[in-house]
């Protein structure tokens, strides 16, 4: 049977799910798709380096003590040598799932790109590479005859970006809007019910929505990135985070939210990027007072959502988790199946 | 370039939307997609029949004079022979667009299974064949070498087939829960807007959402249909209309709706199919009164939509046009766009 090798730089929340899944539920994954899955590489902050190119132990990794690391063991190192890793492992897919750095978006950039000079397809859940590079980083992947593929960096695993690419066909698709940050949506929503800001706030932190910052969730700046993502992917464009205006939700008051429910409508963090006659890309985050009867209106709570605007299906959206340590890992784990896809492709056609 | 040829089979609203978009946009397309398209045969109940192997001008199909047929045109005839050009026509995709018919599916059920018999493969927007006979028609497909392909027999364009087919893999789809039919839902939210039935259903129909006869959309049994075929695509399972218990929405009064409204509830008809711990399905439609924060309780008006309740992801939703021509015209492309995918696939495994 066909296989693939992972290499796993940053082993957080989400790398770990997907760790959990190849242990759980990988023979039945490859009965279902056709492919084994083996990790041969994990990098960490916190445990170290370790490559081990017949396949890691789980089990082992899971039952680490708190505090020890991958130090005595075959093939492994307290440090975590993320850039060695990725050059020198015999993964052929590299699971970038370190932090989203805003403003360079590095160490990612610099992990993904590397990873694909080497051969390697990558794919990753950090909107930072995507948002700051990725017209650059899939160059890249297209001179190396790799993939790279990023639905986790918007949306968690629901399927947006892959939605666009393999369901719209045949479609123009004048204009993207969404919800895509559930922090400040699950805000607005409980202060519609009364809440103020800071309270909202605070109850999302305690549920576990909100970060212990929530500037990037409340000021628009995590959605501005995403917002450059679905431009990019499913416009056609070629905008970076400066392209997007963008507005939070702090200057949305109680009697803002009461007065727009009079008039039938409600605020939504809208996302929103869409081609202009011209042909270039408009693109924003704001508040938006939406009527009821829009298909973002009705999305409420953590999830996101995602509208497409085309010409021959009008409109037509898709809504699901934004967040979440096993949602996310499905991102990865959907983005691995594409590649297997692509891979088979190529071979197919080089017969 | 590669080339489709087709067979439009019934020339309403639907088949006759596609033959615009091909004649419209075909050179569009083709740059897009990679491959042209021709219409070589058309079939009519008031036209008649005509077969151009050379393709047929449809300029000259849309200027025919009310009440004129195709007789005396070059492969023209005055009467509908269906069953003769499927069988003979040079067409490698036959496109069945002929009435739905809800007791047998006939003559749907015979002309794509006679068209599959015959080496063509099929794309439908009838809900018959996919409903009473799509498991059986799906074996002929494969024992030919052909292609059965049926977006629109739900949500007419809107991709949730193709959604549930290509974005959810690898994961385990434990239900599928949608809004199925655009009258009723706008029925129901007229009600909710303090309208009573028989009033909501007339402005439905006033507003061409409604046919002349509601029965089927208000009773259920048009939802039925369209459960089954969900059920058995989606939850691989094997039912015919028979195994979906059924009740419409006629027993819901103003009063109950008030109700529910008080209690933070609104009624949608939800048709549901979903695996049991023994691995059956359980297949219904019926009203539903649903928290406002449920996926499905902020689709308003005439709006479709479909949820899928995963294992990895939790609920994710598709929304969009339940009906239309043009809508349901694209989901005959997405299946062309499918089958012509398939089709390349075949013939790189076995180079």
């Amino acid at each position: 049977m066909n296989r693939h090798d992972l290499a796993l730089i940053g082993f957080g929340g989400v790398n770990r799910a997907l760790a959990e899944l190849i242990r759980d539920r990988g023979d039945e994954l490859a009965t279902e798709l056709g492919f084994a899955l083996r990790v041969v590489a994990i990098t960490d902050l916190r445990l170290g380096s370790l490559m081990q190119e017949d396949g890691i132990d789980l089990d082992a990794v899971f039952a680490l003590a708190p505090g020890a690391t991958f130090a005595g063991w075959p093939g492994g190192d307290a440090e975590p040598r993320n850039v060695e890793v990725i050059r020198n492992t015999t993964a052929d897919i590299v699971v970038e799932a370190t932090f989203t750095n805003p403003i360079d978006g590095e160490p990612g950039v610099s992990h993904v790109r590397l990873a694909l000079e080497a051969g390697k397809s990558v794919t990753t859940t950090n909107k930072g590479p995507v948002a700051l590079a990725g017209p650059q980083l899939n160059a890249i992947a297209a001179a190396n005859g790799v993939h790279f593929a990023y639905e986790g960096s918007v949306v968690s695993g629901t399927p947006v970006l892959r939605f666009a690419a393999s369901t719209l066909q045949g479609l123009r698709v004048d204009a993207v809007r969404g919800i895509l940050n559930g922090t400040s949506n699950y805000v607005l929503g409980q202060m519609e019910a009364g809440m103020d800001l800071a309270a909202a706030v605070a109850e999302a932190q305690t549920l576990g929505y909100a970060e212990a910052d929530p500037t990037a969730d409340i000021e628009g700046s995590d959605v501005r990135l995403k917002v450059v993502i679905l431009a990019n992917e499913v416009l056609g464009a070629d905008i970076t985070p400066a392209d997007v205006t963008c507005t939070g939700i702090t200057g949305i008051t109680p009697a803002d939210i009461v007065d727009a429910a009079a008039r039938g409508l409600r605020y939504k963090l809208i996302g929103a990027a869409e081609r202009l006659a011209d042909g270039s890309v408009r693109a924003s985050v704001e508040p938006v007072a939406l009527p009821l009867t829009h298909p973002l209106a009705g999305i409420s709570g953590p999830t996101n959502a995602v509208s497409f605007e085309t010409d021959l299906l009008g409109t037509v959206t898709v809504s699901g988790p934004g967040a979440g340590r096993v949602e996310t890992a499905y991102a990865l784990l959907s983005d691995i199946i594409e590649i297997d896809a692509r891979v088979a492709q190529t071979a197919a056609a080089r017969r």
